[in-house]
């Protein structure tokens, strides 16, 4: 059997990998009897009427405060494309089953049929009075970067853009492990980018929070600078990265560029675009994430082969998979249970150096520079950075003299 | 403990009536652990593309087949008025509770930050990729009226709104039953209905396409007539009741006109708006149903003394419960089972006849007219009328020459 039909046999035989479940018993004794009359008509009235007195009270009286909506439209589902809202429903589901397994949490795919970006935000914001929090998941960049934006603005609940923010944090968590076993510093090394997507942007943003200064980021066209003809505000992210990046403006293809850099991160959506010459045109102790999925940029053992001292993929069938799951689960936890706003850029950082250290130096590897996806020491660890954070954040807002309510 | 005390106390300990549950397991065998590469990338990728060549598949590889949406605005939660999405998600969750345990359906309560006609009908074709039905629930009429007859147009899935034919196939069949008790027959009685919402129009319906032939609708203003000098094209629904009803164009309030009649049908959302005097100026052999919650048109021990034969409230603290829990699980597992569209005003007679048939002849009683909730026959008569009438419909558009796929 291969792994196809494996995977559609199994689709076929759940019929959906996730379920509502009942919390409270109707059953035969008077007692459960009597529960009907309380969830339901007449007693629940008086629940309804607490929350409309006050809204806070839906976080107390239903399942809100642990409810996220995971929201896509079906443009750009895993490397394959604008398929559509239905295609993108059994990966939503899967999703909903990684939050559950791994974060407790009641994640209800909503694919929706419109790709339009108006129309989206305000969908969001209709189903805002539901949910504890909101994931963003497929969606097409830099449409979705803007939805972000606006979401965060707007949004009384946090915003997390899984493909953007999540990827980021991992990513960082993974180089940050990967530079002490090959002894160089984030300040001091040159950074690739290959592509400018979503987890390119997000990747970008990162590494510049953490004091990254070297960076380049390359898309279909070769190096992204500050001039380059094509960058206007038409995709303001792109003008962004073109600003922040690349101050020496080389121009030229990744071939070019990648030459005498130390870190390599693909996040192209292309497989195989990395070669012999190319890798080892990199500085010594060569660092090469290529995380396209599910056709890295290029095959690990080719990448060690040809030089490499790191080699890390999205995949779980090679070692050190920089894997999202590693993630979102606690990071939602986390704002659900602290009732959190959206997280700052320095905040992903903390995150990031949180889930870093879970490796500690003795257990470091040049195969094991990241957790795996259940190991138990993520959720607190996440949590107690998240709420660290959050702490000095309002410390400083009273300081400065706003606070917030 | 009053009432009050308990459904805020039980809401409080619960903290949600409903859960996600997950239906597969990522546990610690290989077997287990190798689940995730199939259920989430890399494996779920082919079933992305499976559905996404023919779209038909995300009924066998996801759980769409069994999913249904609670769409609520907020703006008239049970009897409580426009009290805001939030405080409707309580009520939602325990109709998703009812759909679960009566139905085995995964029904998501939506409620909705819009109150805008146009918004709401966009925004459900936009989650129509995840469900294989709409229950629409708790919104203002006449709004919910042309909302639910845009949908049905519209979408390509089964649209019920409960406050409109569920309560109408269970008062039908409520009826049915009464009327045999007291030896009358439906083309021949005079039916009050006090309530021109939601409600009120799905009865109206109902009973015409049933036989009904003498029906007076009532609203604040007294009863509605053709020609009365309100009613303009404004609100097409008390329109259609005006050409349709009350044929002798009788004026007056509902003291007057419930003179005479046989049957009166109480979903005014008033209570106690029946005295002694009203139902002594009934026909002999009153048939009183004060469907008004919490509190009835007429506490059921008055009306019985002032002279009802039969009476019946929402309530399930009084005998003859007229509630729509009876119906929804079992005509949506039905819908959802056969795949069926919406049903017709013949299907929604005939369902009400099949549930009427459950109590039979040799058990009817005044206080005992329509089966309890949970009783086990409901779900295999309702699911064997449709899928009866769904082959009927089908023969007899092809017989005149449209086949429908």
């Amino acid at each position: 059997m291969t792994l196809r039909e494996d995977a559609i046999n199994l689709h076929r035989m759940l019929k959906g990998k996730i379920e509502i479940r009942s919390r409270v018993s109707l059953g035969n004794t008077a007692e459960e009897q009597g529960t009907l009359g309380l969830i339901y008509t007449p007693g629940v009235a008086y629940v309804a009427l607490e929350i409309g007195k006050n809204k806070k009270f839906v976080y107390d009286y239903t399942s809100r405060w642990n409810n996220v909506a995971i929201i896509c439209d079906g443009t750009r589902v895993l490397g394959l494309g604008n398929i559509g809202p239905e295609a993108a429903l059994p990966i939503m589901e899967g999703k909903s089953v990684l939050f559950k397994a791994l974060g407790d949490i009641n994640a209800i795919p909503l694919c929706i049929d419109s790709q339009d970006k108006e129309e989206i935000i305000r969908f969001v914001k209709m189903i805002q009075p539901n949910f504890g929090a909101i994931n963003i998941e497929d969606i097409e960049s830099p449409k979705v970067l803007e939805i972000v934006e606006e979401l965060t603005k707007e949004l009384s609940i946090p915003v997390f853009h899984d493909d953007q923010h999540g990827t980021a944090i991992i990513t960082l968590a993974a180089l940050i492990n990967a530079l002490k076993l090959v002894k160089k510093e984030l300040g001091k090394v040159r950074v690739i980018i290959s592509g400018s997507g979503s987890a390119g942007y997000g990747i970008f943003k990162i590494l510049q929070a953490a004091g990254c200064k070297d960076i380049i980021v390359t898309d279909t066209k070769g190096a992204i600078f500050d001039g380059r003809i094509d960058i206007d505000n038409q995709n303001p992210y792109k003008m962004e990265i073109s600003i922040n990046t690349n101050f020496r403006k080389m121009s030229g293809t990744l071939t070019e560029v990648i030459r005498k850099s130390d870190v390599f991160i693909g996040v192209s959506g292309k497989s195989s675009i990395l070669n012999k010459q190319m890798i080892e045109s990199m500085n010594k102790n060569a660092i090469v994430f290529a995380l396209s999925n599910p056709d890295p940029e290029i095959i690990p053992n080719k990448a060690l082969e040809y030089g490499a001292t790191i080699v890390a993929t999205g995949r779980s069938d090679f070692s050190n998979q920089i894997n999202n799951a590693v993630v979102f689960p606690s990071v939602f936890r986390a704002l659900l249970d602290l009732r959190a706003n959206n997280l700052s850029e320095f905040m992903l950082v903390s995150v990031a150096r949180a889930i870093a250290s879970i490796v500690e130096d003795i257990h470091l590897r040049n195969d094991y520079i990241i957790p795996k996806v259940d190991d138990p020491r993520i959720l607190p660890i996440v949590t107690k950075t998240i709420k660290r954070m959050l702490r000095k954040h309002i410390k400083k807002t009273i300081l400065s003299g706003h606070i917030e309510n």
